[in-house]
């Protein structure tokens, strides 16, 4: 295998040695060993469990082929940071395998080990190694991300309780929208949003921002958490499932951002599309009602808004989603899926 | 993002409650959560460093769309499971991140789960979650895998001292001479091999022997070792380049199979190929000449061969390896490269 963790000690090609040269200042732990080496060491932090995790992205599946380089490495990362983040655990660190097709431009691997670099530094979240093979089809980069928190603590999809709180960060739907943006710019006028608002939404799509400073909150806190990766609903239904409990949620309560309103204001299918879309990378979680206060204040500390959106029930029914009349409302989809 | 790790608890699509079902079983640790979550849990031996480690084959590249699918995912993980021990650690786990292409056949995925779960029970080495996603090239198995030993005792690539002796387990060669067998079957008869001897070269190919046994021996007498997966030629030369030594080796020390031994005797062009080809899956590593006894028997104790094949020296050449008339062998090329 010719790896990242190789090739800076390697005699081999010169894709090898412009992968070494871009990517070792990202192996900022000692325990990387500068990517010299076939394998990487990290002593845990005592008395803690390591939380593992791993997500790729596909071009023209995940990210369209023009999308700048920075940006698509960085929600490379993002994704698995969001995910450790909604389990409560801080990140140590990443291995990544990239894929690339014949003829890769030096230039888009520079730019997206440059992006790589400023998130691995803004979060704490160095490269330990990996892997870089020829892709026959388009680029593929496959991130491991592993994470630590105090021993038993992870928070899992299981474990909410009827009668918690149902909480969610952030705002819902911006990325599924912007992402419709981003494939048709004309929509922008349809829904009466200005430049900067459209903006907005697209770069909810194209920037995912992890709740990686929510984690211990979450953790702390939540008897249940995931994060929002395959729309509101069909995540929240999941969760309902393994932990064997149903919710009830006010669809007037789910935090939206100002260009969301007013994109639903002008079209109210898309609040469905905001509620069943992909993308959010924000957490969903409960807890009990009576620390939602606390909640929301340890979360603002953070600058994180906080709402809560509704109460689990007893059952095994899918959550409703309940209008202003007081219907549930039914979806067509209830979650994205790249199947 | 569509995960294994979720799959089993998502309401997602036929393909991903098919992964969920044929890899569940794989995921014996309890911290997997029977991939039922985003992510898994483990709590790491006290006093052991993580190691950590990716490799990543592609169809097409690493295997041939008609390779049998156990034998595809089985060398998946032994390519990792063969750094591991050439780092001194034991297996804990691996994450899975596989991309298929649309239409992947269900019996074709059952198979390859089949020989992951056969693997990851003989090597201890279970599966903690990972990510599916779509290929729109062929099939990519991106593989992160980890282990652990005491702190601060991973073995190097850095760290070989002029006099120690250089060493390699078990026979070097067979691997690229499978792969021409592969390639043409025809070869056996130019090579006068027997269809016993021709099967053991290509199963050597197809089904790398991690030397799993051999990690605790190379991690208490090493003071560098690598995987010989790019050939012994050039991955000695990256062994030395990183400890800032040189090494003699006599080639004629160099364990050789009874096969190869044959194909080499009829055709002395195939020496070459063997020292600088691929995929042989042993461990090189260097250790002071007073404790070769030693680690000889230590190895047999788990039934691995020893051959002690050269001496590291002061400076920055290359290796020299040197042929029976006293003079150094010069290479074409001196390492696999994938790219």
């Amino acid at each position: 295998m010719s790896v990242p963790a190789s090739a800076a000690a390697s005699a081999g090609s010169a894709e090898d040695r412009l992968i070494a040269r871009h990517f070792a200042p990202l192996a900022s732990h000692p325990g990387a060993l500068a990517l010299t080496d076939d394998a990487a060491f990290i002593s845990p932090p005592a008395d803690h469990d390591l939380v593992l995790q791993a997500d790729a992205v596909i071009g023209g599946v995940h990210f369209f082929p023009d999308d700048p380089p920075e940006q698509v490495a960085r929600k490379a990362l993002r994704v698995n940071l969001s995910d450790l983040a909604a389990k409560g655990a801080q990140p140590l660190g990443f291995l990544l395998t990239l894929a690339l097709p014949a003829g890769t431009d030096g230039e888009w691997l520079a730019r997206l080990a440059d992006g790589l670099k400023a998130d691995a530094q803004a979060y704490g979240c160095p490269l330990f190694g990996g892997d870089s093979v020829r892709s026959l089809g388009t680029v593929m980069i496959s991130i491991a991300a592993f994470g630590s928190l105090p021993v038993g603590t992870m928070v899992r999809r299981a474990g909410a309780r009827p009668g918690d709180s149902v909480l969610v960060s952030g705002t819902i739907g911006d990325a599924t929208l912007g992402l419709k943006l981003r494939q048709d710019a004309t929509l922008a006028a349809n829904w009466t949003l200005a430049a900067g608002a459209a903006d907005q939404l697209v770069t909810r799509y194209l920037l995912p921002q992890p709740r990686t400073e929510l984690a211990e909150t979450v953790r702390r806190y939540a008897h249940a958490a995931m994060d929002v990766s395959d729309g509101l609903v069909g995540d929240l239904a999941k969760l309902c499932r393994v932990s064997g409990v149903s919710a009830d949620v006010e669809i007037a309560r789910i935090p939206l951002s100002g260009p969301a309103r007013q994109a639903i204001a002008t079209n109210i299918g898309l609040l469905e599309a905001a509620l069943t879309g992909g993308d959010d990378y924000e957490i969903v979680f409960t807890a009990p009602p009576d620390r939602v206060a606390e909640i929301e204040s340890s979360a603002a500390s953070v600058g994180i808004p906080i709402a809560e959106i509704g109460r689990v029930t007893e059952g095994s029914d899918p959550p409703r989603f309940i209008g202003a009349g007081g219907q549930p409302l039914a979806f067509r989809a209830t979650s994205f899926s790249h199947f």
